[in-house]
């Protein structure tokens, strides 16, 4: 953590205010470091940054084939979704088809990200449900596989037949042991690895159509997932979606909780690890569209990646009093 | 900032998962720094902490006593409010002694942070008042000085009046000239200074008692009238309300925004600044509560202190999955 570097730059009026620090890498498909900023060796959990990975084993198992699981569902076992409606109608159809319902999952509830709906079920006097929760696409692909595999309902545990699955997949895609791992906030194990693990990963993804074995065709169905369905993937708003909406060659990024990103970068064979250190989403989403810029696959000037990039600080009669902005350099622009 | 030193950690499972670093200085009522961490020289902004310098020159022009203000009210004139229904009608209250309402406050509309009013609005399709803002006491203030100086309603114009006597209070009390000023989340001029400069600034508060001006009067009165409504400066689930009433001798504490915390100890004559480099709360809460136990003004094993120092992160299921934690030795703890 020590070495982490300034990535982010929170202005207001002529003052620097605050100041996020952080670990990217970025790494090709044999493994090399193209490019890194802070300690690529820091141990962190990729929290839902991981959330292709640890789809994995829906695809290569054969459950998703065996249950009829389009790109669309693929995209929502990848997703930390906004519990929008048109996340929860396909969530809530994807268990129906699986003959389970709310009761199932094991994320617990969340109120959904979706400002309307929220409100909506505040006035209708509606609790939120699990099937809210951003992780209850992931945990319907655990569903699904679990019920392929005829296991046990607790497909979180450490030990489910799921989740050490999850856990071989994570070692393989990551290729190094993985140190143990946390609960995460949907109860489900999360894999420690390195930054640079972490890259190495994105970097299978991002190679997969350049391979022809089981765990590369299912990471490139994952990869293709993702970038068919961005709006699955997070929600209006979002910088997920919104950023692989703008990307000027085939994308797939995944935001993670405590400041984690992530990006695969088909064309290139290119994967990206981001990690801010003290765990800030705006700065993640900052940093990753900096470095996404820097490599010429988002546009500065455009201004869904502006939303990101160089955010205005709104007070709260609407007033602009600052600015978030990558530190000087990160974007490689003169 | 990059002198900022590690001073609070999350923990998830076995793992570092994220890191806050800040800087931090005591000061005693000369001047002099007692301990410091990260670098006293840091330009900062101390957003909410500076509440009750801004409130010195309501109390300083005869303002407060010509308009019969009372402690309560001058302990709000110095919060940060939750805009809990015990906030709203003091403020409404006030603003109708004034012969003012709602609409004379210039510091934008923010919905309650009280749940159950902030639900309850939505139920009744009420939006947000400018009365919810955390602020409101603070602009109550300035418009109780802006009537009494008979000056123009654009009370947050850098120029006005009150706004010129809060940077003349401010550069006093930090013994230093202002650098010059952002404009804060409620409009208001949030005028900078160092680190140290707000130490001093705490430690004039904290030695008020001491002396028999004008302006040493008036910060104590601001000091006691903090210390009397612990509820009004910030409200219940809040770090200033709980550790205020945690206290082991006389104790006056203020959150800011961008990971700002103040304390005075008037016993002491001792000010402390604190700043989270990142802008988090959640590290700004561990840390002033760390500093004060190493200081022996809170105790560590007080339930109502370690829902600040020690949190547990708990997930969406309610399960502890981790902590939050000062970094080892900042308490003083063996």
């Amino acid at each position: 953590m020590c070495a982490a570097e300034a990535l982010v730059e929170i202005h207001r009026g002529p003052f620097l205010e605050s100041q996020h620090m952080g670990h990217a890498v970025i790494c090709d498909s044999t493994g090399g470091i193209i490019e890194a900023w802070g300690d690529p060796e820091t141990i962190v959990l990729p929290r839902s940054s991981a959330k292709m990975i640890q789809a994995l084993p829906l695809v290569m198992s054969g459950a998703a084939q065996a249950y009829g699981i389009g790109p669309d569902r693929l995209a929502l076992a990848c997703a930390s979704h906004q519990g929008a409606p048109l996340h929860v109608q396909a969530v809530n159809t994807w268990l129906a088809d699986l003959g389970l319902g709310d009761g199932d999952l094991i994320c617990g509830t969340e109120a959904s990200r979706d400002k309307e709906l929220r409100f909506q079920m505040i006035r209708d006097g509606e609790t939120p449900c699990r099937v809210h929760n951003n992780c209850s696409g992931k945990h319907s692909g655990f569903l699904t596989l679990t019920k392929h595999l005829g296991a046990g309902a607790n497909y979180v545990d450490p030990s489910h037949p799921v989740q050490v699955s999850v856990r071989d997949a994570f070692e393989d895609v990551t290729q190094m042991e993985s140190p143990g791992f946390g609960i995460d906030g949907c109860s489900a194990p999360n894999f420690a690895t390195t930054m640079h693990g972490m890259a190495r990963a994105m970097a299978f993804f991002a190679s997969a159509g350049q391979r022809n074995d089981a765990m590369s065709n299912a990471a490139g169905q994952l990869v293709e997932a993702m970038m068919a369905f961005p709006e699955l993937v997070a929600g209006e708003t979002r910088a997920c979606t919104h950023l692989m909406r703008a990307a000027q060659e085939p994308l797939a990024i995944k935001t993670g909780a405590e400041g984690y990103f992530v990006a695969i970068l088909p064309k290139r064979g290119i994967g990206i690890s981001l990690k801010i250190a003290d765990g800030a989403t705006r700065a993640s989403n900052c940093a990753i569209a900096a470095i996404l810029v820097r490599l010429g696959v988002l546009d500065a000037a455009n201004p869904e990646v502006k939303r990101f990039l160089n955010p205005p600080v709104k007070n709260w009669d609407g007033l602009v009093t600052g600015e978030i902005r990558p530190v000087a350099g990160l974007t490689g622009a003169a």
